[in-house]
């Protein structure tokens, strides 16, 4: 008999090579697996909802894994924290079906994208938030503290509100990603000023049901380029209705200041395991 | 002629032997004095507000220095960030006096220590907060995310209150700290909950006119003793009036949690250069 764990997972991705396990490299999947079986004391495959890239953190990861040793769920707990290095960390367990693939329930998942805009660069802040310098921007800051990068906001959430819907995003993907079916649907992408009582912080809040590779970070360079007045808004409802090409859209946002914040579960209600929890 | 320059510097001190230069090791002064005397070509002295301990942040440390060469302080603020490692930054640079001693200068000090009160570790808070587990808390805290570590708030902010004032802190000192005059003003002790719209997040701050060795650190675990009820607010008054040891006093907290917020400077107002601003 085998029994289903499914985790909520958060992480400081600066140190890893993405959350998918890949040969010889750090990751977050490894980092779980290899806690996951000092305690089952067998070989453990990893699933998780969303193969966040190398850099990227995570508030709210789900993922799940199978094991042929019952354990109650504030167990699980206790001993995987225990195994876990200090830049990943399990927040709740509860029990699942042992096939339960998060990728499968997740009905959406909300990304969090942060700009520093300060004038210099803030070592605080430097693992999860992109400083937009000059060379970025093209225009000198304000100098001082607090805010100095000058971006236009107003054309940016017009943009976010033209970004949001149903739409082909093929223009928002890294050229790798050759899947044949580019619509996605984004219920909110909204803006927020004074992130975490930071006047310099500016977030980005992007919900969605599935997205493509590097799909949030390039939206996220591409409302750099809008806040510049390199992009308008309208450029980008072109982008999305002329069906444009990768290299019509903005950057590439860097991924440190990504954090996948929370998966949305209950599309498969049935393979939940009940009891117990 | 000699020209004098102040920086307002923030560090993540993680990685940091503190911020006094010690031979053989990285500390913030060191890394600061080499990326002046790559601008100045000659050597050069960093004297700061704040002898800051190993592994604690500033938002606001104030640190000066002596130059043969004048340059704009705009200049210098882009040369210094140049040469200077991620993990230090200078927020802001001014002309003074050459021989300008920020320690004299500084009116009063603020310092924030971050407590993480959830109930599985945050490897995104690991590097600036104290996570207040079982083992230091000693009960069994709530499961899931969000605030599980119960503290009896009122009772801390009822000790807060007491150690605001002037009063003889050597109870609140490093055993190594052998100053005569242990007398010091705490201008405000408080504690605020949700700290950057985190609500696992209690934030403590204190600000003085002085400080001795330790002393936030030790003020925060005394505080944490009597959020656990292992002190009373009247313990804490009792130690302050009665002039008790060290060892009748909390803990020392780790200095992770702590950061120097802001310096208020203005003591030596005849020293500071005018013009050139």
């Amino acid at each position: 008999v085998s029994f289903g764990v499914r985790l909520t997972v958060a992480y400081d991705g600066t140190e890893f090579a993405g959350f998918q396990v890949q040969p010889g490299q750090r990751t977050v999947a490894g980092a779980l697996a290899d806690a996951a079986q000092r305690v089952c004391r067998h070989d453990v495959t990893i699933r998780g909802a969303s193969r966040t890239d190398a850099g990227v953190h995570a508030e709210g990861q789900v993922a799940a894994f199978a094991c042929e040793r019952e354990l109650p769920a504030t167990r699980w707990l206790l001993a995987l924290n225990r195994y876990l290095p200090p830049d990943v960390a399990v927040r709740a367990c509860e029990p699942c079906a042992p096939d339960y693939e998060p990728r499968f329930d997740a009905l959406d998942k909300t990304y969090r994208y942060l700009f520093h805009l300060g004038s210099t660069r803030d070592p605080l802040l430097r693992r999860n938030a992109w400083h937009l310098g000059r060379r970025i921007v093209g225009r000198v800051p304000a100098p001082g503290p607090g805010v100095g990068v000058p971006l236009a906001l107003d054309a940016m959430r017009a943009a976010c509100a033209r970004l949001e819907g149903t739409h082909d995003f093929r223009a928002f993907r890294a050229a790798a990603d050759k899947r044949e079916n580019t619509t996605r649907t984004l219920q909110r992408v909204a803006l927020y000023e004074g992130h975490a009582g930071q006047p310099a912080l500016l977030a980005l809040e992007v919900r969605g049901d599935a997205f493509m590779m590097n799909m949030v970070r390039i939206l996220a360079g591409t409302l750099v380029e809008v806040g510049c007045g390199r992009l308008s808004p309208d450029d980008v409802s072109s982008l999305l209705s002329a069906r444009g090409e990768r290299r019509d859209a903005g950057m590439t946002a860097p991924p440190h200041g990504l954090t996948l914040v929370a998966v949305t579960l209950g599309r498969l209600r049935s393979v939940r395991a009940p009891a117990s929890r």
